[in-house]
């Protein structure tokens, strides 16, 4: 009888080849247009589990895009039961001219596989499947009982998730949660994320004239709504990235000594990283270091920007109205709907009488922290140093994954970030790829996961 | 024989319908894909002039749009010679969808034509065309001497005009030049400009990583090219307008207590003005009136801002780049380059190290203030109170039109602005429109100068 690694080696090609037929849907969730898209990504993945081996495996209706669910319960009662996690949209690729191979076109060059959604999160989520399909090619049955669920907002800020898994704890009852969506810290340093900034994201839409003015005519005497709206948002921070709205900070859960001490020994090469970030320098508040910046400090972007006359040439217009889409990310334990509420309050109140404003809540997410040292973790940690050759760095993990908070309330269950990603893999950004090894290697790390998981028999 | 007031007022009807036509042609000057619509509409109009009887009309190119040239020298070497000049090019009709009728499909409702350059400009030099017509289709030929000048490109700052002008000063040479591409206070209140306002139009570049990252990653450690750009421009005026740059108030003209006086007494229902520009509240610089503000000082808009993500739904992007469009209305005796100069210096010095600006200057204008005690002057105020029913008030226009200062200092002659638009006319502006019967008392106005011209002898 094969080994399920050997057989997971033996049939990689095949397992890419899927792979990039999954990321040729362009199921990019915040674009209306793209719904039936992201419904064939749903049916997709849901015959890819039923291949699998997983006997139940469906897509299920949501308020929005639908959810894979999949089950796979033969280890019996007294094995740990695993709900693995992930999601099949991917973000808009624009700016669609910056890829060198088309987005939707999985293109392999060198060592990578580039295309949106190739690391977030199709190419990380599909290794959960191929761990399950190894281990039913060769001993029948995976050692733990498998819970899945796969998403399709994610990228969108996730409003449905919350109520389905609220709607679905009994169905959804699990002992650990398993999530692959964040990124190691290097091919040979492999790293497990403890920490998750949350996020809170916000549209701010200024309004000044009733309709667009000529600037020599008016200019001067009215308030130009893209004065107005530059001015409320540089009001926002200061110069090196503090947010100065009143209350940001109160809720924030202090660094102590300790864990500084502990970010400090993560691998931090500065040129490294100036180069992945195409930076000529760091930047942000002096009082903490690039890794607590960037992992453990919340922050205020400003992630799009409109208004006026956008196209070639010159016109003199004083326009209608401005916009501005900006989101905070938040560390425990700042809640997303209280800082959205400060930071709507705060520009409501700074807002000139002569223009009007309107503030709208995108979507937010809770940050987290968990346990790193329940057997799960150690399962994990054991899991990479056997797949990579060398021991997990535990990091926390700057980007945003809210639903670690909702399977802590809902489901009262730890999740372990087994990420595969590389920091270069430029999520969001044009020429996003998955470094195929890490592919190979994560299909490895999670077939020795449900293994030492099975043997310790507890999470 | 017909009297040329007579004639002009039988042919009005006609007289619409081909400024109707002159309006289906979007010779929008700003957008390369509209290149050949632009010649189109200089060779429509070099036929026309031909039509209304001037004996030399032609289309010559310059470095960029052509000017249309055309002359009737039949008053003799003792009569006056006039100057005419227009602009046949229209502004971009963004955003397209607030039209209530096609921008390039001319369209009446109640007393209004409604169209992208009714009144800005073709509506208004058409009225210097068909005054011409009526004096060769009634008394064989006008009663001055006319010279021609219509540009292409005065909505993209006029790039090849003042070569054009430098370049053909003996084709030129004329006692005093006329421009209707202005407005008058209220139908019944005719108005004469006798100043404008200059523009220095630059562009700005904000560059931070080399290409888009995932906020969540960076956010905190990479300063955001949106971020700094809001900065910048917040910093550049306080929140009342005033400009910060350094020097940039140095070479202003103060006003002195005799001209405030003067501006005191325009007329100005500020209830009308409010509903005229849209807005609830005026706004600015509170140690001037509303009408010097708008007229007689100078100003700082964007114009323009765009970068990071801006369409539907929530992008968690640190961008790339970030790029404002924004303007500065100047006042004798500002330089449009040295305004340009000081400004791209002073974004220059408060651009953070951690991202890289280009200032590019996309058009400048210098301001000008003219004689309103000339002859010509006199000789037009005169026939607006003929056509119009009562006197003009003397007004500051806070638009520019920059080759009255080119006239000033290349030919050595003033200008005689006498606009027939109205304040609502919307230019730049969806539903930009002429209100008709200034059209047909335009006409008038331009028969009756001219006869008062060639009676004065001088101008």
């Amino acid at each position: 009888m094969t080994h399920p690694l050997l057989y997971a080696h033996e049939h990689q090609p095949r397992f890419l080849e899927e792979l990039k037929a999954f990321l040729r849907i362009p199921s990019i969730s915040a674009q209306p247009v793209r719904r039936p898209d992201v419904e064939v990504a749903a049916e997709w993945l849901r015959d890819q589990l039923r291949a699998a081996g997983f006997p139940r495996a469906e897509v299920l209706p949501t308020g929005g895009h639908p959810v894979v669910y999949a089950e796979w319960l033969a280890a019996g009662p007294d094995a740990p039961t695993v709900l693995t996690y992930g999601h099949y949209d991917v973000q808009p690729p624009d700016p669609a001219l910056e890829w060198l191979s088309p987005p939707f076109e999985p293109t392999v060059r060198g060592e990578n596989l580039y295309a949106r959604g190739a690391s977030d999160d199709k190419g990380q989520l599909y290794a959960h499947v191929k761990a399950a399909e190894a281990y039913c090619a060769t001993v029948g049955a995976p050692p733990v009982n498998l819970k899945v669920i796969v998403e399709g907002e994610e990228e969108i800020g996730s409003p449905n998730l919350d109520p389905f898994i609220e709607a679905h704890r009994e169905l959804l009852a699990a002992d650990v949660a398993l999530i692959s969506d964040s990124h190691i810290l290097a091919p040979d340093t492999p790293s497990i994320v403890y920490a998750l900034r949350g996020l809170a994201y916000l549209q701010v839409e200024v309004e000044g004239p009733a309709f667009d003015l000529h600037s020599g005519i008016y200019g001067g005497a009215v308030n130009n709504p893209l004065n107005a709206l530059c001015r409320m948002l540089a009001g926002l921070q200061d110069a090196e990235g503090r947010v100065l709205i009143p209350g940001f900070y109160d809720a924030v859960r202090p660094l102590d000594a300790a864990e500084r001490a502990e970010l400090a020994r993560v691998p931090f090469d500065r040129e490294a990283w100036l180069e992945e970030a195409g930076v000529s320098t760091d930047w942000g508040d002096p009082d903490y270091t690039v890794v607590e910046r960037a992992t453990a400090r919340p922050t205020l972007d400003i992630n799009g920007i409109w208004g006026g006359y956008i196209e070639a040439g010159a016109k003199t217009v004083l326009p209608s109205k401005a916009y501005a889409k900006m989101s905070m990310r938040l560390v425990p334990d700042q809640d997303p709907a209280e800082i959205a509420r400060l930071v709507r309050e705060h520009l409501e109140r700074v807002a000139p009488p002569s223009v009007s404003i309107v503030v709208r809540d995108l979507h937010g997410g809770s940050g987290a922290i968990v346990d790193r040292n329940s057997p799960a973790m150690r399962a994990a940690a054991q899991a990479y140093a056997e797949a990579f050759g060398s021991s997990p760095v535990f990091v926390r993990e700057g980007g945003s994954i809210p639903v670690v908070a909702t399977f802590q309330r809902a489901l009262g269950i730890e999740t372990v970030l087994m990420g595969f990603g590389l920091p270069d893999d430029r999520l969001h950004s044009p020429n996003e790829k998955l470094y195929l090894p890490n592919f190979t290697r994560g299909v490895d790390t999670v077939i020795r996961f449900f293994d030492l998981l099975a043997r310790a028999g507890q999470v």
